[in-house]
């Protein structure tokens, strides 16, 4: 998607360690028609598909999620993560690694919004080593329900969550897909 | 706005201790077409006030401040909660009390996308006590922004904050404002 890759390269800043910060656009201040164009985007490569509800995890997939939904004409519904020892039986919930903040935490949805039948595309901001994606994943298979696809905004194909999915038969479609960073430049999958 | 009100007296669930569950449509599961007229709604209420930058709290106000920022063809910014101990300097923050949850948590957002200059439209899901309304104002004086206003989705009247803010002299507009809450019905004022 040509407007993000342009976003990504004027206002994204690279920092050591492969962080890229969006923050002035994406993820803490929100750019809503760049999420409008992401919305349609993903109805567009996911049409035909039957999706009926799009699921995704707080907090910055909320944006993405909602304008999402509103292109395709269906609700959303995104997982908690809480830190509570005592969990309820009347939600899912799947353990996630955090990596960048270095512990384990569990995330949640009502079993009430998420049922065998649902066509769920899941979509999120960033898709690095695909931890948060599998916890995800693991919660539509809990439903019961058949996970038509992940929708990602940014991937860092480098750090192989995105192609180890691939791998195993999950359709993920990432709008900008980056290959390579240094401490100065990027490079997009072509 | 008559249709959330419809849809919180055909949705909505009311528990013990003033308890209003709207997560089927607006803070778990959401209704993104419920999202976009909110958002179109607060961008009538607050016309020809130059707000130029929505700001929220995440998670739950995300999504609606994503479609007024849309709605108003401005960026929206969501404070983020910590517990962290350490705040950069390149934050402003506030305390806000959960009373929810029974704990104190701090909020900040990045002081680059918050400035003086800026007028600030504050939106959030609800408003009950004012607490989380409170530490975004500060955030808002802070930085030494101007607020022109704060665009709540549900107020619940009776438990005093949006009229306290109103007294200070914050305009405060609810979409659906609640006087009066039973185990079994609400009322909402005219």
């Amino acid at each position: 998607m040509q407007l993000l890759k342009d976003k990504i390269l004027k206002y994204g800043r690279i920092y050591p360690d492969n962080i890229l910060k969006v923050d002035s656009f994406l993820n803490h201040q929100i750019d809503p028609s760049l999420l409008a164009e992401i919305g349609k985007e993903f109805a567009k490569r996911f049409a035909g598909e039957g999706v009926n509800k799009i699921l995704t995890i707080e907090a910055s997939g909320i944006g993405i999620a909602a304008f999402t939904a509103y292109a395709f004409g269906c609700p959303m519904l995104f997982a908690k993560k809480t830190q509570t020892k005592n969990i309820s039986s009347e939600v899912y919930t799947a353990k996630v690694m955090s990596y960048t903040h270095g512990k384990v935490y569990d995330i949640i949805v009502s079993k009430e919004f998420l049922k065998a039948g649902d066509k769920i595309l899941i979509v999120d901001d960033f898709l690095a080593n695909g931890a948060a994606l599998e916890g995800l994943i693991s919660l539509v298979e809990q439903a019961g329900a058949t996970l038509v696809g992940c929708g990602i905004v940014i991937e860092k194909g480098f750090q192989g969550g995105g192609d180890r999915l691939r791998a195993q038969g999950v359709r993920v479609e990432s709008l900008a897909l980056i290959d390579k960073m240094t401490d100065t430049s990027l490079t997009f999958r072509q």
